[in-house]
């Protein structure tokens, strides 16, 4: 297995100077899928990191798998936060699929360039404060139907397949949360919907409208986040921002070696001052990530206390010091740093947009208060649903 | 003069609103002129608000100067940094201008619509290091020869001339710094470059070469900036950090007024948490507001220590807390606010990119202690030009 | 009125110096009363700022009276702090007290050396989160009587009266806020425990226990806090902690440019670092004051708007600077700043120590938040004795 | 080995509640030594956990001797920080000693209660800009000769020994760095001076001065501090200020659980405020101990780079956390933690004092930004007393 994870961790570090490195300013610029990147690192294998083994999967363990993402994202976070969520979606086939299908839906992963996408956010909703569902599922005979608007679903139109939270609506009107496997295309499923965020612009994320939408039995999952699952969730958009912020530090700091003022003779790395300041980012984000690894290899899926909690603080820590770290960047390298060339500004803006994804500091802290009180706590608060 | 004072007031709030806000989101986009703003300022008489009242300008006096620009960035920041860039021009023409030139180049912004440019950055220089102008000013025979690149030219191309800080050789070799009052176009000025930086976008600032160019000798002033001329643009800078965190305040507000989740039936501006932030970012705003006008009002311009450092205290407190707010506003409003339609991400932007601008806050925390240790201070460092 | 200002703050400048300061560090080290500091303030008639002119006082305007407090406060917090109590005692005087008492009680404050105190904690209450009174007043005949225990009780066995925050219940057992103003000593009041806390140890504060305590019917006032006054207190307490952290970083600058090292020929203050960090305190406690001074200058007290709110706004500035100056100021002079010698850990401890008297940070930025949404608000929420 | 650390731990545990904890506040407010304490850690063998085993002691690991160090800080700071000064003087004897003296030096440490000291602080010096040694020593025959004065010299007086640093002159006025270890008492060695610190107040730490004091040849040892030596004195600074900031978090929550307000039902720990502001200094404890833990793991003693630097990356960020965990707390518990009862006030003091300790946090930054960089960097400058 060590060799495994060694292996693949040289490939990925290959595959991202090679290809996702270079076309991250177009991803960007362009608020394009990052093809090239999926495909060179599908060939790699790391759209199947977290498929087990006996499916064809390097079946990795959660830190590692952190570290492939944090790699990833040091190179272009939109190609690293796609990954990650089709990895979520893999994940919960794997741990919610029925047996018969599980197989079915994995196999293409393996097989072929196929990625899954993940979709939660609705306009009416708030995971962080109060995570309803609008978006419902109800039985019709031998299939169930869903109706519903979903924004923000990343890859929606390329996606084979999407993880969909819902909300299961019995003949008693009593509600349910769910998970549904949908298609990524099909009757009754509307992608639409322009693309402009600030950041992270290549996990383009359209709107998707479920009209009347029938589904198979097969892919209604009851219950709709593990401890586990929500903890891995919230571990993987951390190593998206500490690894954007990682690659911001590493371009500013070959800026600062290679920049030489007119007047001066020392690159202007040998001013103290500017050694200061990129010693405070580097402080805060190997504090950032010592936290992050610590909670990836603490994770034990069933325990909250054991993966919702690390994660929380994880998240919490490294949020805040990749939103610092990518604005001070910015400020020692000074004016260029808000033009395209140094990437540093697409940092900047990744890292704000990223760190918008649930659960916002306030849950976090809460959670973390709670927990220290001895409370049992979740990642998200589904009560609005029930 | 309170009179005319509260008149322009009422008039650039109404022009805001009916004219800069609307057309804000399309200069962003598309990276352009304001010109419908500029258009509809000049109309009120903003472009000459520090023209002398004896040239046919407002003489507005600083403080309700400031007032005006922090206007107009609540509602656009790249307007507001173009009229200030505008009025920094003009101000340098009336400190620095021979008898026969002031009237010939203040008549235009008196009676048409007419910009000026202000443009100080070169590639290898850093106004907050060592600001060493590379762009050389050289006698030849009754008239002067300039050359160099300057880069960062807001509004060249349309600017109908521009003030341009440069060095002067003369046949000894020796350096002097001075500014020069170039027209806008002519031969041996190249406007060129691409313009695609981080935020205000509006503020459109190619690059631009001077080869041979001449220019008579009553454009070349001797000396680069006084202390008044470099606070005041100091504070221009600062109120339009602070008008435009100040916008984004406004807009988030109003969406915690309007938006209802679904499942709740108050709006989330009744969840004590996002007062507590909002109450937060309100209370670091008015700080540095007091701060600004409490500079603008005590700006003595011959007087470093009422001018120089109480401007830098402004741009230091300013920068941090628009800097901070415009980040903690997109928390609180959370996902969408990563979209264009309420303008916060412009707001993060372009707060972001306006605090590059120098003087940067080690060289204002330097000048503060220093001034707190009895010694004379200046905004920049010319040593290197001399 | 300006000449009664100037000569009130060059005589408060004066008697600091020679009296004041050089007793803060023994009133500090003993837990002491600064007795010598009020007779010296009391002579130049600091004692009778707030005093109405026509009853002998000073009339000082606010923003005057907020200067003295933050003068002293650059010498001795708790000379500071104990002044401004006594101040605000005298203002509910001013604002509560029937005709033929007010006379009688501000006339000692006027003619001797006398000092009233303003008493309102309680060991199961906080004024931020829920300010209930447990001390009750009834009616028994034509008097009150008092019941209950109060703690942190400034000057409590010197004060010669006080102001107390009481519920007073009524035949049906219903409860309205109520202030009584209390003689200093007299049957059923006990005066007891020990006093060591960590900062603002002048503020000598036991614990009163009121047994049956009967009081005349007209010592009872009728509500608990005006906008203006609650407004005030806050704004008193706030001059207290910005004195303290400007008289820290005197003293600190002082340090720095006496202090030379071995092997060094120039003080300390020559290192550009130093600067920057005393640069930085200035900034920030510059940016406090000028939000304060805008507070008590806007002052309307019967206008939560004019007067809570801005008062809200400035503590939760200076509260959160003056924290951190006097914690930063110690980093800056080292190891030394931790030994009684310069003052320096005093300031530390007296701010952090202040600034734990109400409202609290979260009030505080509830209520600004609250005032943006439109709501009106008060400084207290009270609602839990009513 | 894992059972040796996990007996130790337990027994830590348990020495530390019957006894360190008890006397923590009596330490602290006499400012005397710790001597129960010393007492019963000496007895589980904490004072020779550091002393190989060959020479009697348990030869911990560096990870699980800054674990002990931490949990003796959680109960008594004084405690930790002199038992880790000795630990660093017994490294230094185990590193320099000559062979015959070793045995006889660490003896005492193994078979009684002995404690030794480390001394480096001048009056004149500061580590962390320019550690320049005044106290001298001259070779005079057969032995050495040591004139001087240090100050801030931990358990001088109780100390059996103490590790010195000074610098060597030789016949040539040459200088070198040199660390004596010289007997506790003895002709020219005085020990004098007052102890009214801030914190830290059971470190008794008076100056000593060294009058013509002649000393063995052989207690000289050449060199003053190796990167090992050096980040393992900063990782033991840093777990004191963790440990004390997570005792003061165990206080807080303890009393959060038990507080019921007047008027309410419920204690305050059930205000989600309440819980979001003990879960931020939660995350914010946990990065630090992250961040501490993986440099203690990591630690390769002549590696500067597996030693020096994380340990300056551990205390910058240990140091910031600690330091703003101690002041959130005394906010979430208000005006009762600036009594000594709960023990608060106390972790403030000492984790501001204990911060103080070189390096500071622009000595580190510096080095981390150097490292960054690709230079070699070592903890203190020596170069002045070169």
């Amino acid at each position: 297995m060590d060799h495994v994870r060694a292996q693949l961790g040289a490939s990925v570090d290959e595959v991202c100077e090679m290809v996702v490195r270079p076309a991250a300013a177009s991803v960007d610029r362009e608020a394009r899928h990052p093809v090239e990147s999926w495909k060179a690192l599908s060939e790699i294998g790391v759209l199947r990191m977290r498929v087990p083994v006996e499916d064809g999967g390097f079946g990795l363990d959660l830190a590692s798998y952190i570290a492939v993402i944090e790699r990833i994202a040091r190179a272009c976070a939109a190609s690293a936060m796609t990954v990650h969520m089709h990895s979520t979606a893999c994940d919960a086939i794997v741990r919610g699929a029925p047996a018969h299908r599980r197989g079915e839906w994995l196999a293409p992963v393996v097989d072929e360039l196929t990625l899954y996408g993940s979709w939660g956010s609705e306009p009416g909703s708030s995971a962080s404060r109060l995570f309803h569902s609008s978006t419902t599922v109800v039985r019709r005979g031998d299939e169930f139907v869903v109706d519903g608007l979903k924004h923000f679903c990343t890859m929606a139109g390329v996606a084979r397949g999407a993880m969909v939270a819902c909300t299961l609506v019995d003949e008693q009107a009593r509600h349910q949360p769910v998970s549904i496997f949908v298609p990524g295309e099909g009757p009754g499923i509307e992608v639409f919907g322009d693309w402009e965020p600030l950041g992270m612009r290549g996990t383009v994320s359209p709107s998707v409208r479920f009209s009347a939408c029938g589904i198979e039995a097969d892919r209604v999952f009851i219950g709709r986040s593990s401890p586990g699952g929500t903890a891995q969730l919230a571990l993987g958009f951390s190593a998206v921002m500490l690894g954007s912020a990682e690659g911001a530090l590493g371009t500013a700091t070959d800026h600062c070696r290679a920049k030489v003022l007119a007047g001066s003779s020392e690159p202007i790395a040998a001013d103290p001052l500017v050694r200061r300041h990129l010693g405070h980012v580097v402080a805060r984000l190997a504090a950032a990530r010592a936290v992050l690894f610590e909670a990836a290899r603490e994770w034990v899926p069933d325990e909250p206390r054991w993966s919702v909690v690390p994660a929380a603080r994880a998240k919490y820590v490294v949020q805040d010091a990749a939103l610092a770290a990518t604005s001070e960047l910015m400020q020692i390298v000074g004016g260029i740093s808000a033009t395209p060339g140094l990437g540093l500004e697409r940092a900047f803006r990744d890292v704000r947009t990223a760190s918008l994804m649930p659960p916002n500091p306030d849950r976090m802290s809460w959670l973390l208060g709670a927990d220290l009180l001895g409370e049992q706590v979740q990642m998200f608060d589904f009560s609005a649903s029930q």
